[in-house]
């Protein structure tokens, strides 16, 4: 029977803020980061599906961050993937300190995508000839939230850059990630609380599109919306944190 | 006598561009995040300065990449001081791909600051204290070039949010490459000649400001300037592509 996956990762000083602790995307781009690293690893990464035609895109993300590792810190993602269904394959992760303390985690769905219609595809057969990869081990987690309504009361706009597009000519995950927190205050993203982001993907953004990033506070989180050329929600997410009880 | 640092990388996913070779930014910052380490290691990092209220502080910066490396693929930094000044120290880089050919250089200027003042100190003592940290092997290619006037064609702003600040509460360095760079067309960014870049810190720019990024195509080089608030300029830089002879 399969077991969960490690990578070992360190804090760079790249990945932090000047509170000298690794950002909340940093983190993020290491947790993606080990997901394509461990299916690469395992024969059905991004390279494999190209060869056919296909790639596995990122549909729903729900990561907690219960405090944010130091500067020179090491540290472990063990990941595994719980489960495939027919359109979603579901992708779990802990993160682990050098002591071996659980600090966060991450529950991913994933679709597989024809890249000539750029719309799902069955996957079953993954599930079929790579059933040995699957662990019996639930999600560490509420898997992610669907984020069904946004009523935005503040918005920004951004131009996609070059900059900004991965290796699908999309907007990369941890960049989406950035333009929504960009939108609140620094003393509220550098706060050490546990923190759960959760992002819903609806559609793809592109080099040179002009995004709306729209913004709602409700109750303990902050919801957002991304939204290319003026059209419906591309990207959904919701942050909350958990600041302790008074 | 001191021999030069080996630090290996790999060109993951998060690296690359829809050509599937990294990008520049991802091998700069990857040169960077090599200083930071072999700093560190040898007992001169940010950790030791920052507790006698001194930081370094990149002051110019040259880079030669001959062909991006592909997805996936392994290289190496080899990483030396050759000499200490009284205001700069000079630290190179080669990189070198799994066959040990080398695809790359770097030569980079280091001033030290007082935190407090913001302003170079002498950084003699640096030199006496870990002579045995240099390597008496001259830089891998001509030192950074002053970049002295640019009348740029073209200007962009940005106002400066949380994702493009480091540990120094400054605008990240690579960040400020790919202002700069986003406002090229794609076509030019993703062609495989060789590059080089020469850049040149003058100021800080800081979280909030807004950022003016200027453009001028000069001959085979596009210079930029970036000035914070109006001010005076912060950044310049040339980038020169080397088309074949034709």
């Amino acid at each position: 029977m399969a077991e969960k996956s490690l990578y070992g990762y360190r804090v760079e000083p790249q990945d932090v803020d000047f509170t000298l602790r690794a950002t909340l995307t940093s983190l993020g781009s290491s947790i993606l980061n080990t997901a394509g690293q461990d299916a690469y690893g395992k024969g059905f990464g991004v390279d494999v599906l190209n060869a056919e035609n296909h790639s596995w895109v990122l549909s729903r993300m729900a990561i907690e961050i219960d405090r944010r590792p130091e500067q020179y810190t090491d540290y472990t993602i063990a990941t595994w993937i719980s489960d495939y269904g027919r359109v979603l394959s579901t992708r779990n992760f802990t993160l682990s300190d050098a002591a071996g303390g659980e600090f966060g985690r991450a529950v991913t769905q994933w679709a597989m995508i024809d890249l000539t219609t750029r719309s799902a595809v069955d996957l079953s057969w993954v599930g079929r000839e790579h059933n040995d990869a699957v662990v019996p081990v639930p999600p560490p987690t509420e898997r992610p939230r669907k984020i069904r309504e946004v009523t935005p009361t503040r918005t920004t706009e951004h131009r996609v850059v070059y900059s900004d597009i991965d290796f699908n000519r999309h907007v990369n995950t941890m960049r989406y990630v950035e333009m929504m927190l960009d939108m609140l205050p620094v003393e509220q993203l550098t706060q050490d609380f546990p923190v759960r982001l959760d992002i819903h993907f609806l559609k793809e953004c592109r080099y040179g599109q002009t995004l709306r990033i729209g913004c709602e506070e409700r109750g303990q989180a902050v919801l957002f919306e991304i939204s290319g050329d003026g059209t419906t929600a591309a990207v959904r997410a919701s942050v909350e944190w958990k600041r302790p009880e008074e």
